[in-house]
């Protein structure tokens, strides 16, 4: 996780001491004041979901007041387009290390992604699929497809740096990306569905699995292409 | 799909047309609303969900009155738990042909999930995601639970019967079984959260993708374990 978005464990101590500006926010100020909105509303949605969220309790607990909320965001549409944006963004790895080979880096992303998953940031992403809410039938695609295209693409980027440092050749890195996301997604909602707690022992079988699966079908690719290098 | 539900198709026609019976119903009428019951809940759960469906609608979508429905289903609760059963129960195809290789075994599988995706009953199990209707908090862990666990034991079934035919053998077949569904579900619901129409096109190059995967990784565990005999 990059440091954009600070950890939600001081949460709970809204910005209350926040001395009172008239005016227009100075510049140094504005962006502590967005991200203070932005962690207050990701609490709250992680907390009593979407709907159960008033723009009254962001400001409340981000220590602005209504008005400078909603002079930032006209509406909570407004307001979770921004917290999307703010958590897809923070939940990339934006300097993953050099890896040696592409099983350190497929087992990289599937650990990363093990542990983001407990984030509140990403737990509110997760509750996007509850489309009982207007507005999240509206904009549970918009924040799927951004997820999935910024998770792929950061995985697909490091394996075609992986595959430039090793010599090995992947086709199709998007397929294996995306595959490696779908394996991983869908063993930690298992796990949550069946009330598991999603521990590091059963996450761990699961990835080498998972990575063994990935680079047995790359290798395969490999082997059939008659212009293959290895 | 079994014949244990007929396609709800004719549920725009309730049997209103059922002779009005006194009294305990005879077995062979028995069936019948049965049937009709959870094929009025199954259409009423898609058309308007969960929260949305009065146990007074179905019985009148069933044609038959409020004290019968609750003779059969005290609450709204163990009508669901029927629906789940029953559609858990007809979407698997009991009698798989005797596949020639390990390719056509899951290619099958994986195009019966597609062609079942868009049943009425498979849509009510997949909208048991959503967590926000209390029933479902409570329900949602063991539907999710049978359907995983039968779909993973049919696909197990017939991995292993097409392991004895082809001598190809399986190390954990549950993995990949699993891993099949999660990447053909993972696919489908990708589709349909952009609005695409998951026409048989797209379905078509996933599950060859799918496939290919799942078939080089069961190939590179059997050439990785020493005692394989091919």
């Amino acid at each position: 996780m990059t440091e954009a978005l600070p950890s939600s464990d001081n949460s709970q101590q809204p910005s209350a001491e926040r001395p009172k500006l008239r005016g227009r926010p100075r510049k140094e100020h504005a962006g502590n004041i967005d991200a203070d909105i932005l962690r207050a509303a990701i609490a709250l949605f992680d907390e009593v979901g979407f709907d159960g969220t008033a723009m009254e309790a962001v400001a409340a607990r981000a220590g602005i007041s209504k008005r400078t909320l909603y002079m930032r965001y006209p509406d909570k549409k407004a307001l979770i387009k921004a917290v999307i944006t703010s958590i897809v963004g923070s939940a990339r790895n934006p300097d993953p290390p050099a890896f040696m080979d592409m099983r350190s880096c497929l087992m990289f992303h599937i650990e990363n992604f093990f542990m983001i998953c407990n984030d509140p940031g990403m737990r509110v992403l997760m509750a996007m699929g509850d489309k009982s809410s207007q507005v999240m039938r509206e904009l549970a695609p918009m924040g799927q497809e951004m997820t999935y295209e910024l998770g792929v693409r950061h995985i697909v980027q490091t394996i075609v740096d992986t595959e430039g440092r090793t010599g090995m050749r992947v086709d199709a890195p998007d397929f294996y990306a995306a595959s490696l996301l779908d394996l991983a997604m869908a063993h930690y909602q298992r796990l949550r569905a069946l009330g598991t707690t999603v521990g590091i022992a059963p996450a761990q079988v699961a990835s080498i699995r998972i990575v063994n699966l990935l680079l047995a079908g790359m290798q395969a690719d490999c082997a059939a292409d008659p212009n293959a290098s290895s």
